[in-house]
């Protein structure tokens, strides 16, 4: 039985993790850290836990996290990398759903979080989560920076298009158009999220630059092995949960005669929790609501020279927890979906 | 042309007066306050008001209100009741959308809004801004304190069957059941009314005592000239506007044989803002949305011994901003439904 | 490995049942009926189910419901009557999620169903599917007919109440003011419930009669062992899951010196479905989001006379689907919880 | 007074005219048709009009159409090329918002509608409505073809950078990522836009092809006095009344030392019903809800040589109804905003 430590589990992404473990066959929750909660037994601030985990906040001090064999941080940017080394030193496996550990290069990372990097060591040893693209790497790791929720969809509808320096799309004019369910911006409280701003409401955001944009563009460029370009647009859309991810690619000459279904259906045969849909389908958020499975469709309008690749996931779970714990998963050995065969909720 | 002064502009109430009053043929915003958003258009906050008002925020001191013919306060608690005399003193009338002015007890006051009320005298003086119940103070009036938005609802729907000392119902054992849109609670940066936690949900609160208990039970009792015992349980509805009021009253053995429909239709027969609609109707929340109007109908379930009625409104209209137009047109002498003649937005 | 057939399912019950039997660890769905779909693999119309389940409708004909070990009926009401002969004597259990063996009296069936019951003997031996209220009898029935979806939340918030002949409170003047997401009107093209009329509303419904009065009554009075009368007010709010009770009851005399906290606490102590809350608390329908729970607390404000009971489920899970498996569960000895640990789905 | 008939008043642009008509000070409704619902007033079926609207739905035979002196087609395609002709030989003017009179060559109408063009002569008089391009053409038709929802949106965001034959962006990879609003979808009983459907969902739909693309290539086309190629992506968001258009257009060489913040500005300083907003925002659809007002931002990413153009409308009434009743305002020579000036509704 894995001990899991959690900190941080007042927001979205910590009430889905402890979701998911307490369904867990193999591991099971055993500290969940809030400084200001310390002593509120879980399930009185997340009733629907109640019954089901019965572990109540405790203070950083008291959590005991350096026993657990891996510690999930469900934080705000900037607080793993500052615990991470202590709990590493320990021998405890990191896994940070922040962007502590995502971008490479800690000039970007401070330009888009406003904060220096303090351990640029562990940000060299870090490993990138997103299972699709390097399972192996994940495996032999002490310390991950999960995938974002947007970059995940993003990089799992250009990874077969991308991969291995493969030639069949324009790389430096993509488009992703893509919209996110409300809580994709966290339990904090805010003006512009409350339901009378953001329901019956569709904006845009970030148009001019948004801190996803420089983690795409790594990624794709580490899939495809050279510098990939990519105009990222988000957008807000009043439900509760779910990306929809609309990608655009300028097929090359060499691209054209691709058969993109056949494609796409070949790359992710084996994958667990990604699923091509048949051709001309249009991928449903509700589809995978609560469960850990992103779906895709290719489309060629007109069969003409774009492309234009649907992806749809739930944003808290394989756009976060879920994919978390997959990735805990792949650590410690266990089965990769471990925790993870919740049916999506429809309707 | 009328000239109106508003302190707090920033909130639901303060945009809803802004919107109305855009359309009013004969009132004119001269001054908006917020120490906070001082400088700032109006229309920048707000855009869906770009071309319609061109006013800015103000600072108190550059406002002047004492120059404007009314001002209303769409501000938290305890603000109206501090600036008030004033105002008065400089001949301004004054309405006041928060509760400074509703509760006629300052002991109740206290209890309930936990703050002591500082001009008891004015208190003394105050009309209660509901037109259908006191029209005729309020047009004598130089002080408002508005009736607030379930408090309209159920003394609406109640009004025929209480005023003068009518024996239809007990008057000891009534309950209102009802349901409000989430911007009912205000825009304030709250987790609880967030899009993710407020959508797709439905909860009661306040079920141990709500502040509008103790309005809606010294309305009821003075429309019926006795005491009035109710018991209040509001919920929340994931719905951005609207209010729809539930009420539950025993008929008494002289109220059997009443006609309930033609009590209905006879009392709100010249009532410009209230709408009887035809037996066996089930009002809709957005048949009011954005409107000054309040639709009610009356049943009596296998005509048995409890009367159900139902009343919407839209809280930020009928519930606050439009009503207090209403009253504001009556102040001065001006057609009650001027700048009131929005159709509702539906769907 | 218990055999089960689907008579019924693309409907929400159906879908529903589908979500909760691909978890199931000892049940299997061996067919699924649909005349008009026949030939469509379930996956292809809820592509929620797409590597979960791979049962295609098929024809009546085809399905082979005999060699099944039970049959759910996920119909509109008359199909359940129509069939379930032929099953029973081919020794196949049936659970009716329709209304077809609920009413125990042909006649009020008739009345508020407008069709002749077909099979009254049946009627007569079919048992009421509400394991809290009669689980003995459950485990020994060959046919079921469900508890309907409000029937079920208000049974479970006045059973501890009315078991047993208690005189708690006044059993002729009892209210049940009910919320319903708009999934508990089913998967049928109708105006009404369209997305653009059914969003950002709300109103009552049959407030002159509606088909579960009947069903509340009757159950009220078997438990309490004497006729009770309530009357109940069902409102359709915008969510898709959901049901909110919110029930009403004046205290006896007798009544007033219970601490009915612990009542319903002692009352449902080991029940796994139903959760009651702390003293204090409002129960939020997503707490049980995609969960068999039903979750309740009970209000008494200003110690009054008045009780005001509240009662939250999923009415596709514990009112309809999750709590037919748990019926199953019991008929065939199963752990009554099997293939219902779904941890609630919030956000 | 104008005289105004409407055919088809039971869908969600026929209420929409009659929201706006019963507001607007020189045009008056005489007729609504409905073979259906003849009889009933039309505020028996849409409550929100009661008090304001007292026309009843009359049969076509009944209607007198020719004797008013414009008719508004709020119907099925087909419906307008069916009756056009006689009212226009009545000398009565003609509004279709429908497709029957959008595209200009008959053969696209058919491949695209399924039916024949059943009148091509008309169809070669009709003026396509969209105000904003061809004011003075609509000043002198008698029959128009307005333009639908989507395509207004897109070709007021492509309008400044393509008229008159300008090269500022590349016009043959043209994007439209568009997100509409469920009232789109009409006021139909189908499965596909019930709120358990489409509640808490996202969706693109139609990629392979849509009505609307023709119509806007036809547009821009028309705009550019050159063929234009635009790939359109509609997608389906929860929220009633909306539309959101992120276009991408890639700038020529010749473009990039374009002012695009001012040439926007410039180009829509004079118009009422379009508003530019300052740089670097991002328009909400809630902005112009119940409005007829379109708002455009206009970004340049990195500033680099994808444009990103974002348009908000409500569907239904810049979208559809509004824009119409302001085509009828050109075509009877009366201030273009009658009955237009609806502010609008926020939150």
């Amino acid at each position: 039985m894995i001990k899991v430590g959690i900190v941080g589990g007042t927001g979205y992404t910590g009430v889905e993790l402890l979701r998911l473990l307490a369904g867990h066959p193999l591991a099971r929750v055993t500290a969940v850290t809030s400084r200001k909660e310390a002593g509120m037994p879980v399930a009185e601030m997340f009733p629907s836990l109640r019954g089901r985990v019965d572990v109540a906040f405790s203070t950083p001090e008291e959590a005991k996290l350096t026993e657990c064999d891996v510690v999930f941080f469900a934080t705000p940017h900037g607080v793993a990398m500052a615990q991470a080394r202590e709990l590493l030193d320990a021998g405890v496996k990191v896994i940070d759903l922040a962007a502590d550990f995502r971008l490479k290069d800690p000039a970007e990372f401070q330009r888009w979080y406003a904060m220096e990097h303090s351990c640029t060591d562990l940000l060299a040893e870090a490993v990138y989560g997103l299972p699709e693209v390097n399972r192996e790497a994940i495996k032999q790791a002490r310390l991950i920076g999960m995938a974002g929720c947007y970059p995940t969809s993003v990089q799992l509808g250009l990874l077969p298009l991308l991969e291995g320096g493969k030639q069949l799309i324009d790389t430096q004019t993509l488009i992703a158009d893509c919209k996110s369910g409300v809580s994709g911006a966290g339990r904090k409280a805010e003006v512009g999220t409350l339901f009378a701003e953001a329901g019956d409401n569709f904006k845009a955001y970030g148009v001019k630059g948004h801190r996803h944009s420089p983690e795409i563009e790594q990624g794709l460029s580490v899939i495809h092995g050279a510098p990939v370009k990519l105009t990222f647009v988000p957008h807000l859309t009043p439900m509760i949960r779910g990306i929809h991810s609309t990608i655009y690619a300028r097929l090359t000459p060499e691209g054209r005669d691709t058969d993109f279904q056949a494609l796409f259906e070949a790359r992710y045969a084996g994958e667990a929790f990604v699923d091509v849909l048949p051709a001309g389908s249009h991928p449903e958020t509700r589809s995978v609501r609560g469960s850990n499975t992103a779906r895709i469709a290719v489309h060629r309008p007109g069969n003409g020279d774009l492309l234009v690749i649907l992806v749809v996931e739930d944003n808290l779970v394989k756009g976060a927890s879920g994919q978390a714990v997959q990735v805990m998963n792949l650590m410690f050995g266990l089965p990769e979906d471990a925790g993870l065969q919740v049916v999506p909720l429809l309707p």
